[in-house]
């Protein structure tokens, strides 16, 4: 049916069935109807893989057990997948987004891009040399109040940044989870050097650059390990030092009892302050000095951003999540560039950056060290 | 392509370029990845319908510019829809479902179901009488944190109720307004004999029902126009008292600057109490006499509904709206009833009563009439 | 010690141990160190209220077990009492109001002014004759963001009202009550014929008239009785008319779970609207048509009022109830006006001419009765 | 007058007129009514000191323009000050203490205790000397719910400790301040080497420690000047070591502009979590691992502590404060240890070595640095 709406083909590698944020990506793809999800490797147990593709309704000729074999059929047929979203654990993102590459597959990667950064160095190389366009879902960045304190810092209203202030903390690793969600995030061969730094803390960063705009430059880290027995970070204290001045704090946690998902960021210049919080996406607060504070909201009153519903009519993460799925759409198909810029290998070797930076100075005492 | 994914052949009638709801519907029924749009009326200008059809990817020859055509010709084909969205203003929608039920097509119909009384009681024969499916897309009861609140009233958390409070309170109206969105809302020719009280009031009431089990007995209630030549109310003040011996408060308003889309029910039974804001969805306040306020939250402690995000992860309005949508889907192909009672016909009439009840006793000056 | 103070000599009638109001009117009474506690009668039970005395640090000759007696007393010495507050239940407010103005002392009394309308009539009449300053400590308006809304409303910073919105909800009652606080508040006798709408919904009425600037004109009631065995209502729902065309509604609840003492005035005008709220009282929201939010703060920019702390550093009931008697002290000492009108005798009647309408039109089925 | 009252004789040195703290120190020795104001130098400019005294009606030979001259005078006379609240800068502290103490005069003192950490041990050796009680108006811990965290803390509510995170953000030194208030504060001749650390760290860190009951063993501090010509920190990040393992982050600012005084202790431990912010002083969010979150009230089901007014009556900064003053009396007039222990020199001593500990720190590039 419909091949009037001209969907981009889609194929997903990892996702299978139970698997969180293959849901999201999914769900993400079809919320503008941009795309169709036509084929999969959505497992590395066969049979798991076999179930997930019935259960989506693939054909059977497209539920491939391999991302290699994927990788090489799709490219083969003359309907074949025009973008490949990665949804496996993060050892895996390298090889899979390679395979891809090399077939001149675009590929959409969840974050962290790699574990370790000379692979996502080796992935920058990848992607210039095949010409094909990359996505990292930092999905924050999609929230249209996040956006709309980027557009207000960069057009002065708060003024030169003095402050960052970062925070997501969760509460979900702190008793002794043994989940599968915990379970290859806690394990640094699969995870990669970073526990929550790199799972949540790599996302506070980069939506604190993405809104302020400034690259860090130096940073100071304490990570602790509070469950038993962890290998990885579990708590994060970090002081920042951006590019012009600014200064910088992160605090990110997964034992932070009573926290769900509390990324927030508060940016304060020389003459005003914004406030971002992931939980309440539709609100963004504004601050100038010597005036009272303001309460923004998406669609409200001085909105200047894109927004899919009225004021007051809550979006959330899946919309978010499909407006870096649908601006993606754009530029694979019309060569056209959205509103901000989308997310990329560049974000994911910052990402890599900041998460070695990080270990290297909690392992040296807090040692400032160069990002 | 993918005829595999078996989606419910869907078809819309209104919902054109420009238009907010028809987006919202056509969003919400890809969510879940059980519809495919494949057939619209999308606006009785023959010209916007066909560039309406284009933009949407419909095939020319289901783009049709009238809903009787298309109900004989969708009808005819056997691939024709299954299922038709009207999202046109309420005084068509009586005669567009009429059209598609005498087809055997089941009907999604945004609400008040008709713009009166006797209407919504000839629908609920012909839909009897054709064995079709209904749905009124009462979106609000769709929030997993309203359906906790049901589920929670029922098992008896906050014993046997006292009081509903309803709140629908929004400022869109506030000046003197006249873009499309006002205009047929204003007009009891298209809008019928409720304002605010039709396009609001009953969502507030739908959901203080939902939630609380309770159906309404009488209502005395205080209607008011503050917009200048305005025909219809856009405030209105209205005490209620349900059955066994619950009473009421709903004010609705659409002149309350400084609120955007805000419904919120409080419930106070004998032993605690409930309370729900649509603009914070994720949330839901539970008192119990002489314990702490809890803040619950979807996906959180002790929640026991279903969310499609973990806790923390906003889902907001499109993703209620969706669900709804996805039922209907479970109901339509698998004759599977969820987990709460999807709004029908007969919250159509009781919508309808509702606002007619409440009209006669405003021109009555505050009678207590029975609903 | 300390007569360079000048401070006013003050007494007290009621307020014995325990009385949890007495202690708010000495503390009030102190903070601005405009008044000394000189002599009461605090409790009728003679023991208690000699032992009460002793308490407080009054000497032995000017603790009295009879208000009668004190008035006469007080009025025959040459340090007697200039000021008398009174703190007794309601039933007893128009006596001892009475013994003390004839002797020529001042009266500071707790609302409402006396259990029924011709005693506030003659009480008035009483004011008048003896020339004696009357206070009623209507307290919340004594809060330096429910001045700061009354000014805004009055310099028209939201143009002309449209609604006001009285909610004053409390869980006290919730269950069955038999503390000495709920006794006589239950009680026809001492309480007069309103339960909550006299004890706080005169509150409500009176925060928001004063806000408003607007006077009743009439109501329709519907007032409930929830606890068992209850003769005065115990939860209200009351529809307004005020003057200038403005609707209004008034919620009051003694037995609304999971709230404690929530009272809150919102105010709609065709420009703007206003929202202020007892628990956080050092807040003020600020709507204007087409313009974000402002969370406007005691203190903080624009704040135009009187303020004993900086921005930040909260102020309470106490400082609120301290502004009454301090006001009241410069009216005595130096003939001083504030800044707002201090609710007197009027205030009162207007309380008990609500009370009176409300059972009224109740008592009639919700007529519409004339205040 | 009231000599039965038998009120604690009351000196105070500094808090002329125009002084923020010295008023507050004032109103708080009221509220309880433990406490007269009967002698005070306020000022070190005679003419000034003279019209302070005037204004509060002090006696004329009681009105000293100089706290040595004060210090004699009072200790000879009969009915001399037994207390002396010393509110100047804090260059003048230890001097000023130290008179007092001498003359055997208890000492109520405004934190920070002393200028540098060799004045605070002297002192403590004076107090030892002289038995003479001081208090350190630390008036954070005066808060009811600051109190009730402390004990659930110690009660095992939360299990051990794993975070502390510890915010004390305000913005009025985001402009070019010149006012007193300012200039003082930027001086470090007279403030001390910490400036934001100093005025409102010390704060934070003392009621981070309060409810913790940990102590600091290690800190890395981050310390910044924004402010155009600033000699002393404005914004500070600092990372702390507890005793027992737990971690700490602490961020005091003064430029963080749209925060008034917005001091907030977050406490995590191994099963569950307590926050406290000093705005809203009333309320304290109480989680538990696996457990719906509860938002506690002063006074509302649960609470243990001591409070002045019933639940939902906002209680605020000046009752803390009075708390403290209360407290105090009894250890002077009785010998009674209240239900905590009361900021002394200990505590004064703390504020010193974590000022010392910081600035140090920073200027070795955030080594860290023992406390």
């Amino acid at each position: 049916m419909s091949d009037t709406k001209n969907r981009i083909r889609l194929g997903m590698v990892g996702g299978g069935m139970e698997a969180f944020i293959g849901a999201v990506h999914r769900t993400a793809s079809r919320i503008d109807d941009k795309y169709e999800l036509v084929a999969g490797a959505l497992s590395s147990t066969p049979e798991r893989a076999k179930q997930s593709g019935q259960q989506l309704g693939l054909p059977m000729d497209r539920t491939y057990d391999s991302y290699a074999k994927m990788a090489k059929a799709e490219a083969a047929r003359p309907d074949g997948i025009e973008v490949v979203a990665i949804v496996t654990p993060n050892h895996l993102h390298f090889a899979v987004a390679k395979a891809f590459l090399e077939q001149g597959i675009h590929v959409i990667c969840d974050k962290p891009v790699t574990s370790n950064l000379d692979d996502a160095l080796a992935l920058k190389s990848l992607i210039r040399e095949t010409g094909c366009h990359f996505l990292l879902t930092h999905n924050y960045t999609g929230y249209p109040m996040a956006r709309e304190a980027r557009r207000m810092v960069l057009s002065g209203a708060i003024g030169p940044i003095r402050l960052v202030n970062m925070e997501y903390i969760q509460d979900w690793l702190s008793g002794d989870e043994t989940g599968k969600q915990a379970e290859w995030r806690l394990d640094p061969e699969r995870s990669g050097a970073g526990g929550c730094i790199g799972d949540i803390g790599t996302h506070a960063c980069n939506l604190a650059q993405f809104i302020s705009g400034l690259a860090v430059r130096e940073l100071s880290a304490d990570l602790h390990r509070f469950g038993a027995g962890r290998r990885l970070d579990d708590n994060a204290h970090i002081l920042f030092r951006f590019e012009k001045g600014a200064k910088g704090l992160l605090w990110a946690s997964q034992v932070a009892i009573g926290n769900e998902n509390g990324l927030r960021i508060r940016i304060f210049g020389e003459t005003g302050s914004l406030e971002f919080a992931q939980e309440e996406p539709n609100k963004l607060w504004f601050a100038q000095i010597g005036k009272p504070k303001q309460l923004l909201s998406r669609g409200g009153a001085g909105f200047q951003g894109q927004a899919r519903l009225p004021a007051g009519h809550p979006e959330g993460f899946l919309e978010a999540f499909a407006t870096l799925y649908s601006e993606f759409a754009d530029v694979i198909r019309k060569g056209e560039t959205g509103p901000v810029p989308l997310p990329g290998i560049e974000a994911g070797i910052d990402g890599l950056r900041f998460i070695t930076a990080a270990v290297q100075s909690a392992q040296d005492g807090g040692r400032w060290v160069a990002v």
